[in-house]
């Protein structure tokens, strides 16, 4: 069913009984984009927090010189959205586009202020998966200042090896902040030994 | 009074009652500690959630070459700890350690569960506090990757000029990513514009 994955992810957390699911998914509307759509484009506001039900979509910015930096890559079962923009409701320093077709579950601010008030588990649901995310990004962090590139590319590769098969080259090479012909260079290196 | 900033702090985000006050503050522990001593150091398990009354707090990384990396400072009002540690009790990767001298208010883990059991109002203030860094941290991936190092300093002391003006440039040039000598240089060229 649709909402399955959603409602999985969210029992981790917190126990929901019938009215609260009920009163939770009546919240949410669904989006397909295809591949290279764009969710959210620099300067527009985010409206909405995101699940993955299927497919990938991936964070970016875009530098004074042209150059892509991507911020983060979603798939299945992840929360994507600009959260700065979402609860300040200024415009976007980000786009948010679609690596392959996906399909979201998407719930607009107000609905989330709704949900808070009535079912105020969601507050901890979403306070739990943002000490993830925040230590999660803490550690790239870390690794971004510390690390060889050699060693980011094997640390994602090991962390993330769902995106490593999905994700063209090009995209990682941004995401570890280096370019496509040095990511290939170093691949072919690791290849050798 | 000792608890008046972090009162302060936490109306900005919820509203409490004088039980849920006296409820709250019951949980907490003071501790002080001098310039130059360690709250948590690597392989601990970080135990408390800890907000910052008086003083500064950094929080580093040392990598293979033993050279050190400023994964955030933290001043008066703000809150500090190794979130992953805490939270998956397992041992921390980080060095916490002060600064100058420092005033504490600290939570330990079981207390906070307490606290969200009889108060979920805290997690709606979490939830938001943590939103407000995880945006601050995407930030500053991004600019890490995108910005010159000119434009990571520039942005640094615009962004926090209080954080300038008391931490060591020796300390901001390990948060910025640089040598100590590549941002004298840099200060230098820039006072000359």
């Amino acid at each position: 069913m649709e909402f399955d994955l959603l409602l999985k992810n969210i029992a981790r957390h917190v126990q929901l009984d019938q009215t609260e699911i009920g009163f939770f998914t009546s919240l949410l509307e669904k989006k397909k984009m295809k591949k290279k759509e764009f969710l959210l484009k620099y300067g527009e506001i985010c409206k909405t927090e995101n699940f993955i039900v299927k497919g990938c979509l991936r964070v970016y910015a875009v530098d004074a010189n042209g150059f892509e930096h991507i911020v983060m890559f979603g798939i299945e079962g992840w929360w994507v959205s600009d959260l700065l923009s979402l609860w300040t409701n200024s415009p976007t320093t980000y786009y948010i586009d679609a690596l392959e077709d996906t399909e979201l579950l998407q719930i607009s601010k107000s609905n989330l202020d709704a949900l808070y008030e009535r079912v105020p588990k969601f507050e901890r649901f979403f306070r739990i998966i943002l000490q993830n995310a925040y230590s999660a990004q803490q550690l790239r962090i870390n690794q971004n200042l510390s690390f060889t590139a050699e060693q980011r590319y094997l640390n994602f590769i090991e962390k993330y090896p769902s995106f490593a098969q999905r994700i063209p080259q090009k995209q990682i090479s941004a995401y570890l902040g280096m370019t496509p012909v040095f990511l290939s260079m170093l691949r072919k290196k690791l290849s050798k030994k």
